[in-house]
């Protein structure tokens, strides 16, 4: 177990899964992001070809399961432990949203092993189950159909731990160069130049044309690339050719 | 379509779709984050026993997918696309993570309707399906497994939308009307024909030139007025007097 990786130190616990399948895609979804403690209390079939199937490259996740009796034996050392739910309960326990909950359990891994609590695919999580979690996840749905596959709640949970892991890159880097300022006036008076060397924009009676471009190009934060383009073609209309009959 | 709900204008497209299994489990996805409008690009099998079993109570969902025969047809109408990819690529394309998209998406709906856009299931977007598409939107997923389920990557997708719904009081008003995927992508026809007449551009070796201008334009959410003085000028650009010797 990696120290440094804080989604090692987290379980994922299904509570008497019915499909098979559902173990495998959850299993799935774990690794994706990053996650590989599935924990299974009384799954009603497992092992299972579905499940292996289902698992596709994940197959190693589903090898290491550890198969309990009890919810009680699934957390036994854990620190923490919160079910989730698609639907609101009425309970005294105090309810995150799947963000915070997912927050608070990274924080939570510099103390010890956490835990994510999923109940069966039909009902969700008994009561006496919940009662074993300390607080409740909420997965903000359509209340009018809220029915998520367990794989997917899952999926979402595994994917907003990830999100919160503190150093998690998030977005891919492009360096590209951006423009000067001096080198995008240069492009608008060449702009301005070739409009009216073809005839289109009219010195006399410019109406708003000029802002108008310069409005587009001042929302895109151009590059030197990009401005080397387009005065290439400007510079390719050929000011001989073209007439400039406003002129 | 309601307006006041920015969901309803979020079109989800699945390309080439292999499994029917993978249909219905995404509609269900769409559904449980209150989501309807599903696009399925040549689907290979559809409709299927599979993809009903699998949408479980979104049958309606399945019952009003709309099926096209290219991604163009797809996104016709739509103001933005923004296609999804697990992999990083290296593309000229702005790239942002599933939630500064999702939050984008909703932000744009005031302008017309969106579009989510999913490759086939063993290898994603291909490039031309990416070159119709303005933005990447990368699931950071884990480095040495990143290959998630396309109905869990649509799920994360959908629960990041129902995420970034604002308050309706908090959304952008915009007085501007954005140009529409049909006019944008004339306009780029119009850019490549003119820029071959005036001998800039050589379709024998394009280099990366068009790429390099949707990349720019992508970035802008053109104004269908912008679009009409850009393809003013283009059309003001005489080809029989600019020679067009490369061609």
């Amino acid at each position: 177990m990696n120290r440094c990786d804080p989604l090692d130190w987290i379980r994922v616990v299904l509570c008497t899964t019915t499909h098979p399948g559902n173990i495998g895609a959850a299993a799935r979804a774990l690794k994706t992001m990053g996650l590989c403690k599935l924990y299974l209390v009384n799954p009603r079939y497992f092992p299972h070809p579905d499940a292996t199937a289902m698992a596709a490259g994940a197959a190693d996740v589903l090898d290491r399961a550890i198969i309990c009796a009890s919810l009680e034996e699934a957390l036994a050392g854990t620190v923490k432990a919160i079910g989730c739910s698609a639907r609101r309960r009425d309970l005294p326990l105090r309810v995150l949203n799947f963000r915070d909950a997912a927050s608070e359990l990274i924080q939570e891994t510099t103390s010890g092993e956490v835990a994510v609590v999923y109940g069966t695919e039909m009902s969700g999580l008994t009561n006496n189950e919940l009662s074993l979690c300390r607080e409740l996840a909420y997965l903000p749905a359509n209340p009018s159909y809220s029915s998520l596959n367990l794989a997917h709640a899952v999926q979402v949970m595994a994917y907003e731990l990830r999100m919160a892991l503190p150093d998690i890159e998030t977005m891919a880097t492009k360096t590209y160069e951006a423009a000067s300022f001096e080198e995008i006036e240069l492009l608008f008076r060449h702009f301005e130049e070739k409009m009216i060397a073809v005839g289109f924009l009219n010195p006399q009676n410019p109406k708003r044309l000029m802002q108008r471009l310069r409005r587009l190009f001042a929302r895109t934060q151009l590059e030197k690339l990009e401005v080397n383009i387009l005065r290439g073609f400007l510079n390719a209309i050929k000011e001989e050719n073209t007439g400039g009959t406003t002129l």
